[in-house]
C-alpha cells in the first residue's frame, strides 16, 4: 500500500515521500502524462533519465484501445509499457465528460447521445469508432485494477466551468454516492488481487465543487469520512481565471487530510504550480509541457519561447542557456526551429524532453526550498524569472 | 582528406577502414539517410550506440531548407545536427530528377517546367513552395562545401530506369562534362577552405550507365581517369529486378579502381546489402529501413514483420529474439503494435531504431565474416534465414 510520509513543512507547503512497493515518489512532485501507455515521443529510460519516478495514464484512452484485457494480460501497465516507476490512471471520467462538452452544440447542451449520464453510470460513445460504451464506478474500478495502476483515481463527474451552483449540488451528491460505490468495488478487488498475489493499489477519492467553497468544503469532508489512502482536487483549470484557482486552491488544500497525500488535477502552468506547493498540494499531472512541446511552445526559466519564431532562425544558444536537459546541452535553437518547421519528430522529441525537463527541475527545486524553509522566496524568483521574458 | 584502406579481401568482397581527420568508419559500411539534417525520430547519440560512425543528407532538402548558407554560418551540418561521426552528402541531381518522374505524365514526359535540363545545369520548381530553383555541376559542389560534409558527391543525371540506350548514351555524356566541372570546383573550393582553416572534403565521382554493360565501363573509365578520391555507382534500385541489379553491381564493381572507396548509391534491402559487399561495394546507404520503420515494417533475422498486423496483438516476445538493440531488450510485439495503432510517435522512433540496428549488425556480421574469409558462407546463412520467415 502506498503511504505518504511527511518529511518537512514551510508555511502550507509540503516536502514528503510517497512510498510504495515499487519505490518512492519525492513530493511535491509533477506526473508526466503518458495518455495511451506512453509520454509522447518518449522511452521509459528518457524519463528515469530526467527523475520521473511516476506519470499518469488514460483509463479512458486505454480502456477503448488496446482494451484493459489485454494490458491486464500482458502483466499489466508497468509491464506493458516497460516501466519501473509508479503509475497512476485517472478513472476516465474526465475524458468522458469532456467528450459530451466537445460534442456540445452552440447551446451548451450534449449533442444527441454523446454522453448520457444516469445514476447508475455513463454512456458514451468511442472517439475512434463510434461504439456505444459505458462506464460506472465499478467498471472504472475494475478496468484501472485491470491495468494494474499503483494509485487509481475514484469515477467522478467534472461539471463544465461555467455549471451553476444547482447542476453543481446535484452533481456532487452524485459523485458521492458515486465515490462509496468506487471504494467498495476497490476494496472487493484488491482483496481478489491480494489472493492472486498482485501488489496492492490505493484509491485517491475526488472532491469537486466548482468555485464554490461551501461545496468544496462540503466534498472534501465527505470525501475524507471515507478514510482512503489519497485526495484529489478535480475541476480547476476548466476555463475559470488562474487567480480564481489560485484562490480556490489556496483555500481547499488545507482542508484535505494533512496525513494524506493530496493531488491537484490536470494542473497547470509553472506559475499554478508554484501555486498549488504553496497551498500544499504534493501531486500534479497536465498535458501542457508535453502538448506545448509538440506545438514548438516551450518552457524556460524566463518565460516561453516559440521555436518556429524566425528570430531564432540563427540563433546557436540552446533553447534555456540555464537549462542542463539534454536537449539543451545538445541542440540549439536555430537547429531546433529548423526541425519543427521541417516537420521533424526528431523536434518534438527534444522539445518534449526539455519542457519535462524543466516541469521536474522545477517541482526538485521547490522541495529543496522546502526543505530549507525558503519557498516563499523561491516562489518570488521564479516567478519573477518567469515574468522578465526570455530574451530579456 | 580521407583514404581508404584495405584490411582484407574474401574473393570480390572488401573490408576496410575509411579514415578521416573525424575518425574511421569500418567498411564495408551503411549510411542511415538524415534527409533533413536528422535521421528521422533519431538523435546522434542513438545513432553512435548502435555503432553508426558516417550518415548521409541530402543535399536538395537543405539547399532549399533550411539553407546552405545558414548552416555554413552555423559551422557546418556536423555542428548544426550535433553529430562527431562523418557525413556525406549526395549532390541533389537524384531528388531533382526524381521530381520530375514524379511529375510525369502517363506518357511518361516531364510535367511543363517542373525540370528542365541543359548544358549549364538544371532548372526545377521546389516542392516546397514552388519557387524556380536552379542547379549545376559549380552549384552543386558550392553548396555541398558549405554545408561542410567529409564526402560530397558529383552532380549527375540518374536517368529513369526505363529510358533507352540513346538517352543513356546522350545522358552520360553530359554527366561526363559536368563531372570534369565538378572537379574543377571541387579543386577551386578546397584550396579556398584550406585557406580558410577548414577540413578538408572528399569529392566521389559517380558511374551510370544503366542496365547496359558497356555503357557502364566507358562511364567508370572516364570517371577514374579524373583520380578522385572515391567512386559510386549511381541509377541502380530505380526500377529493374534485384535480379538484374545485382548482375549490373558484380560486373561494374571490379571495374571501380581498386584503392578507392566504392559507394553503391540507394541501395537497399538486406539481399542487395549482401549482394553488394560480395561485388566489393565498400558503402551503402538507403532511406529503406528507416521508411520502413515509420510504416510498421519491421527487418529481422528471419524476414520482415508488419508490426500493425493482429496476430502480433498479445505477442509479448520481441520484434526478433536474435536481436539485441535497445527496442527488442525493452519493448513486445504487443506493445509497438498497440503504439503504431495509436499513431505514437514512439513507436516510430522503437521501430526505426530496431531497422537500422538490424542493417548495421548485418553490415558487422559481413566485416567480420571478411575477415575470417567466409563471407561467402555468412552471406549464404543470411539469406538461407531471411527467407525461412520470422515465423517459421
Amino acid at each position: 500500500m502506498i503511504r505518504h510520509h511527511l518529511l518537512a513543512v514551510d508555511g502550507a507547503a509540503r516536502r514528503g515521500r510517497l512510498e510504495s512497493g515499487r519505490g518512492a515518489v519525492e513530493t511535491p512532485a509533477f506526473m508526466p502524462v503518458g495518455t495511451a501507455a506512453t509520454v509522447k515521443t518518449l522511452e521509459p529510460r528518457d524519463l528515469e533519465a530526467m527523475g520521473a519516478r511516476i506519470v499518469l495514464a488514460n483509463t479512458y484512452h486505454l480502456f477503448l484501445r488496446p482494451g484493459h484485457g489485454l494490458i491486464e494480460r500482458r502483466g499489466g501497465l508497468h509491464r506493458f509499457m516497460a516501466w519501473s516507476g509508479l503509475v497512476l490512471t485517472d478513472s476516465g471520467g474526465y475524458q468522458v465528460f469532456s467528450l459530451g462538452e466537445r460534442g456540445a452544440g452552440a447551446g451548451g447542451r450534449a449533442g444527441p447521445g454523446l454522453v448520457r449520464i444516469a445514476e447508475e453510470g455513463v454512456t458514451f460513445r468511442s472517439h475512434l469508432d463510434g461504439s456505444r460504451q459505458f462506464l460506472s464506478p465499478e467498471r472504472a474500478i475494475e478496468v484501472q485494477l485491470a491495468l494494474g495502476a499503483d494509485v487509481i483515481m475514484a469515477f467522478d463527474e467534472c461539471p463544465p466551468a461555467l455549471a451553476d451552483r444547482a447542476y453543481h449540488e446535484a452533481s456532487l451528491d452524485r459523485t458521492q454516492r458515486w465515490l462509496v460505490r468506487c471504494r467498495d468495488a476497490w476494496r472487493a478487488g484488491s482483496e481478489r488481487r491480494a489472493g492472486e498475489g498482485l501488489a496492492p493499489c490505493a484509491l485517491f477519492g475526488i472532491a469537486q465543487g466548482g468555485l464554490f467553497p461551501d461545496l468544496r468544503a462540503r466534498a472534501i469532508d465527505a470525501a475524507a469520512a471515507l478514510d482512503l489512502p489519497g485526495y484529489a482536487l478535480g475541476g480547476y483549470a476548466v476555463g475559470e481565471e488562474p487567480a480564481a484557482m489560485w484562490e480556490g486552491v489556496a483555500r481547499d488544500a488545507p482542508l484535505l487530510p494533512a496525513d494524506r497525500p493530496r493531488y491537484l488535477m490536470g494542473v497547470g502552468t509553472p506559475e499554478d504550480l508554484l501555486a498549488g506547493v504553496a497551498a500544499g498540494i504534493d501531486l500534479f499531472d497536465c498535458v501542457l509541457p508535453t502538448r506545448c512541446a509538440r506545438n514548438g511552445l516551450l518552457f524556460t526559466s524566463r518565460g516561453k519561447l516559440t521555436i518556429r519564431n524566425a528570430r531564432f532562425a540563427e540563433d546557436d544558444r540552446p533553447v534555456d542557456p540555464a537549462c542542463g536537459c539534454p536537449t539543451c546541452r545538445t541542440f540549439s535553437r536555430a537547429y531546433l526551429r529548423h526541425l519543427f518547421r521541417a516537420d521533424e519528430i526528431l523536434g518534438l522529441r527534444a522539445n518534449t524532453v526539455h519542457n519535462l525537463h524543466f516541469y521536474l527541475d522545477l517541482m526538485a527545486g521547490a522541495r529543496a526550498a522546502i526543505e530549507e524553509g525558503r519557498f516563499a522566496a523561491y516562489r518570488r524568483e521564479r516567478l519573477a524569472a518567469l515574468a522578465a521574458g526570455i530574451d530579456a
